[in-house]
């Protein structure tokens, strides 16, 4: 950590100051400038609490000289993670990985009928919502545990794994018993009990970011959950909230490399809520391919126009299909397995 | 609602399209221009979803008529709401409240000092944190139940109730039991399982705006607590993130005349967290008086440089009775009761 | 246009309203409903203001059913426009346009030795700024006319067409007669005066997006200079300014799909600009030609370490020619001439 | 300036690094850590660009210790500027200065009208537009040279100085010539070839804070006219944009308490245009007041209904009138002179 001081603080607190660093086992060196003084602190510097040091008022600047998050950082682990999730390697950098299926899972018909539909278009993993997070009280708030049940067949027939999201502590055993890769939505994302518990199991976690997350805080919420020791960890871009208006978030696709340089965990990439319009989910896909991402996971419904939920956003069958051909011939370009290679 | 269709659209389709609605007991006025259709709708079209609509290639636009929210709407419930804590009149428009404490509880003799001192200097409600929401799993996470009890202590010493953070479902009955107000924070906004427990309770709760929602979301989320029949809610503008570094978060004190004229809950604000600089939170707060609030919720601590969080934000006992000798002084401009008067 | 006014409007005020409207030459339709009146206007409603209508209290909403560009936007013009510079075409959704070249103007040595590489690299556009706008006033500020004889220099050694920045109205004359593309900078999107002069010529301008500029607020800048009479434009996304600080800007690759849609004119990307950081052009680069952009416009330097601006996201010549090899690669798979193809 | 390095970075490397920031004339002082080298840099830093050296792999990190800022900084000028206009003083602490009147000037008789009432009203300043900035050009732009003269016949009437906004260089001697202070748009914050020439005089210069301009970039505006010798700029807090859509910005009243730390130029609020409507002007202006702004600029018109632009935020003359009564009230509390004291 380095610390600037005001030249005029007096010399006998600075003294005090430095005193009570080394006090704490850290080294420290002095650079004295014209305009200023420079306290360049070594060791570990995890205890000191920049904010409270800022209210010195002889202290005019702080820089932490190391990233916040260490298990989730790449400088301390620089090889890739990559999760199996039964028999689907996320993050191997030589696949793109699908995850298709509706918002909410409505009936037994629909979700059987969506799940063999994207099974044979090439999807690695069925989604589908069971606890459904609205803003609406006086919206559907989905099936709830007659919605997993029916994840758990639509399994069955087809052997795709499931993912579907988590809003509450209290279910963590429940999803941790039934489901293949627990959602942490991006209102969640800091919802810290949660995180918590989901560091106690072994569950691989969809982890989405927030709608107004940095790219740090996105990867604190991973390091909770690591810090309890779950290391399997997928980040999931979903868009942020801007300015603009035309999309219903801007999907940030330059978190993408900036995530693979800070952090060793697989990301992928969520078309469908970034924008909120079907129409764009192709090229946004292709773009997610293109810039790095380790997968996609895409709202399909096989009647969008009376689904339950986000209908806007979701493609119908037949889009579902053409996207699928459209990745499968982009990935031969790019080396990565993904339908049909 | 209004629904523009194009003029493109085929006949037939238009006429089924209108026998839906009226299926659906709505009355349709159509509208023919040389450009595109419009369609009036009348009756409760809160069961129709736009975005869905919005699927149909011959919609080009539709506008929502009414508010999404009713229970928080000023336009059903015309008087203010007016929220009692033991004797604390909260949203009456002639008191300024103030709630002041720590960000966090850490000792007995911490709070009590504290405590003692904002009830000498004009508090009426005492804040504290014993369950903590940290951005770091290596940062101090609160006291939790220790924190509660200590709370308990001071309140039993002062008189003055307590408002604190809850972050978890299944702490709603402790919290009910022990808290005079139950705080929501902002990252816990759209936690939408811990607003349904709120509204099973009577208890008052404070709903700090999220870091990102709009002032219709914020609506909705008190319209949760509220359709669950809790119609206790105060809520506080904390600040919301904005593109500028200089302070932590943007306080939006134009929210306050916003919520005043669509609801009819009490508004109060947060001018330390906004900032996150407690050089800040004198003028925030007086403009938070001028601009119409109900109050303020402000950070005090007996020794800021050793607070184990937030220090750089929290006023020292004096800056605080300064503070309030100015919020005074000004309340007798404003016709407020607010501290010595 | 659609207006929604109370039910509690007198009356006679509501026959004064509409028939102040039909004297405007409108067509009025009345819908009334239970909570509301929904007048449905039709004609040329762009004489009407909908802020100023809304300062009548008896109306609650406006909803303009029609976009306010005309001449970008793609209803009233659905063929792509597609601009021709000195032979090269850009919009044609054949080809993959690459402009290259470093951030300023600085040397003759410098822009030589950069534009016959990029020349050599497959660049069909040379870029390099003359004139810079700078934030900080002690900032180099480019070599001005010098600079841009030195670009007609590199063109008639190189025979790469050449687009420079211009930041002034009383420069139109000499850009025209000089360069091949004008190019207007982000901060300058919504400088009126300079958009109406370059409304008055026939070059073809590439407009940038503003900072904080929505979609529409673009397209009406563009709307600036067409309805000038030069229908030349070239829009170029550069990234929109969010709360996200690891990357300088945000790259908004959502609005290429937006722009595509709502009008006619040929768009690119700056990969450069939006993130700030070389390393991060190769991977946006080839999310912009997946996303359905019509080129880039990227930085190359020969010393990027030594350039007199933006060094910190200037490709170095053999990075430029990494990228050019990929994206060739990747322009066959989509199908698009690009380099080599 | 610090500078973080790697430790792997190789010595001879480091050697030649700091040689080269010797050469220029720098005292380099090295601190070596366990996980980074951290290099303090005295003297003139400001021949660096932190961007360029940031392209070396070996530098991980570089904090600026001083701001980029000199002549509007406090600390090189730590008493408050305070400006004269025809005798109104701005910034002097004692006053709050009320300029008034509509946002574009229509006909002889609106602005005589509004001038006279403001005047009688307590305003010290006449505002009204010329030239305007329109999103759209098929808007209403401003009587230009026309509306100049009528401001000097109001101004002739009324014996209050003008305010009125200028949007190209061309321009700056006429206005220099006619009007009292020189308004330069939010639009044109970076159109820095117009500040450079509002440099060259010493007519006080309104400088509005652009739509998305951080303080720190505000400031830097500021500094470009005073690096061309005119130190007469106020600055204008006019609302940013987030993502808010309720109001039109997002006005931000904690720029004003940061501004008067960081410089000491004085700084008005823009209470219409920030909210945009005109109920939203009042609340505002009071905490603008109370936040410690210099005093407000606000649309007044006498007619808002048929203004040519903005009527939905321009208070009418009686809401003025009620406007100036409390301003006037609480001026009294606050020991600071403003209409009627």
């Amino acid at each position: 950590m380095v610390i600037v001081t005001k030249t005029t603080i007096e010399r006998q607190k600075l003294d005090t100051m430095v005193q009570d660093f080394r006090n704490l086992g850290l080294e420290v060196d002095i650079i004295e400038g014209t305009g200023s003084i420079v306290l360049g602190l070594i060791g570990d510097t995890h205890q000191l609490d920049a904010d409270r040091l800022l209210l010195d008022p002889d202290i005019e600047r702080i820089m932490r000289v190391q990233e916040p998050f260490k298990k989730a950082s790449r400088k301390f682990h620089p090889e890739a993670t990559v999760i199996d999730v039964n028999g689907v390697s996320i993050g191997d950098g030589k696949s793109f990985v699908v995850m298709a299926g509706p918002c909410s899972v409505e009936t037994e018909e629909q979700i059987l009928t969506v799940a063999k539909s994207v099974k044979s278009n090439g999807a690695s993993i069925l989604r589908g919502g069971a606890y459904k997070p609205r803003t609406s009280p006086y919206s559907f708030q989905g099936l709830e545990l007659e919605g997993l049940e029916l994840l758990k067949k639509a399994r069955k027939e087809t052997g795709l794994p499931i993912v579907t999201e988590i809003m509450c502590p209290s279910l963590v055993e429940v999803f941790n018993e039934n489901v293949d890769i627990i959602q942490v939505g991006a209102r969640n994302m800091q919802n810290f009990d949660l995180l918590k518990e989901l560091g106690k199991i072994e569950k691989p976690i969809l982890l989405k970011r927030g709608l107004s997350a940095t790219i740090e805080e996105w990867l604190m919420s991973a390091e909770y959950i690591m810090a309890g020791g779950n290391h399997n960890v997928i980040l999931c871009e979903r868009g942020i909230r801007t300015f603009e208006t035309y999309t219903r978030n801007t999907l940030d696709l330059s978190a993408i490399p900036a995530v693979k340089k800070l952090s060793h965990l697989p990301v992928v990439v969520d078309p469908s809520h970034s924008a909120g319009m079907s129409w764009m989910v192709e090229p946004l896909s292709l773009a997610a391919m293109a810039v790095g991402a380790d997968g996609i996971i895409v709202e399909v419904h096989n009647d969008p126009k009376n689904a339950l939920c986000d209908g806007a956003q979701s493609l119908d069958l037949d889009q579902y299909g053409a996207l699928m051909d459209k990745l499968g011939n982009m990935s031969v370009h790019f080396g990565k397995k993904c339908y049909k290679i």
